[in-house]
C-alpha cells in the first residue's frame, strides 16, 4: 500500500475542509487499496461535533459489514481524538495512518494498547495546515477538541 | 436531579426508534435540569453507523461551549460503546446514567478510570427493548457493534 497516496487523498479532503471556511482535517478509509470512505471534519460546515474528519470518512463510507472494517486502514491528517479512537476500536479497524501528531496528539497509546498498528507519517503539509489555522482560529480549535 | 424522569426520556428515543424499525436505544443530554439534545441509534433509519443514541443526542444538542458539557449528564438506555465513550471523554461529561449494561457492557472502566461517575439504573423497560429487538434482529445488532 502507498501510504503517500492515501494520505494525500486525506489532505486533499482537509484542504477542502479548510476552503469551505472548516477546520482542515480530512480522513479517508481503504479496503483492498480502493477509498471507500473520504471525509472532512463538518463542525463550521453542518453545525456538527460528531462529524470530526474520521468520523465523516466513516459515515460516508456507509453501513458495512465487520469484516470489512477489519481488513480496512484508516488515513487522516491529525492524531486520532479519544471519540474517533473509540469509532476505531468500534468497528475492529486495525491500522490507523496518521498525517501528523504535534499540533494535536490524541489516544494513540490507547489504539496500540488494543492492537491497533499506529503510523505516524509527521508530514510537513499536515503540520502547516493545522498550524495556521489554529493561528488563525483558536476558538473553533478548542471547540473542536472540547477545551 | 431526579434521574428516572430524564431516563424515561431516554426510553421515549428508544421506543421512538423502535417503532420507525430502528435500533432501541435512546438518549438525552441534561444540563441544569433541562434536556438539551435527545436522540437515538439512526442506523437503519439514516443508513448512519456513526449516530449512536449518544452520538445522535450530542449531535441534536449542537455546537456548545466546553463548559455547557462540563456541566452536563448524559443519559442513555444502554451501556456505551467506545465510540461513545471516547465522545464523553472529547467533551469532558462528568456523569453518565446508563438505563442497563446486561445486554450489552461498553466501556464503563474507561470512563470511570478518566473520572467520569458511571450510575447504572439496571432499568426492566431497557433490557426489555434490547432483549427483544436483538431477539427478532441479531444481525442489525452485530452490525451496530461491529460483530
Amino acid at each position: 500500500m502507498e501510504l503517500a497516496t492515501f494520505m494525500q487523498a486525506a489532505i486533499n479532503e482537509a484542504q477542502k475542509g479548510r476552503d469551505e471556511g472548516g477546520i482542515p482535517i480530512g480522513s479517508v478509509l481503504v479496503h483492498n487499496g480502493n477509498v471507500i470512505g473520504a471525509g472532512h471534519n463538518r463542525r463550521v460546515q453542518n453545525g456538527s461535533c460528531v462529524l470530526h474528519g474520521e468520523m465523516d470518512a466513516l459515515e460516508n463510507a456507509g453501513r458495512l459489514p465487520a469484516s470489512v472494517y477489519r481488513e480496512s486502514v484508516i488515513f487522516t491528517t491529525l492524531s486520532p481524538c479519544s471519540m474517533c479512537t473509540g469509532a476505531i476500536l468500534l468497528y475492529g479497524i486495525p491500522h490507523v495512518v496518521i498525517g501528523e501528531n504535534q499540533t494535536f496528539l490524541g489516544e494513540e497509546e490507547l489504539l496500540k494498547s488494543k492492537g491497533v498498528k499506529v503510523t505516524v507519517m509527521d508530514d510537513e503539509t499536515c503540520k502547516t495546515l493545522m498550524k495556521t489555522f489554529i493561528e488563525q482560529h483558536p476558538e473553533l480549535w478548542n471547540e473542536d477538541i472540547g477545551e
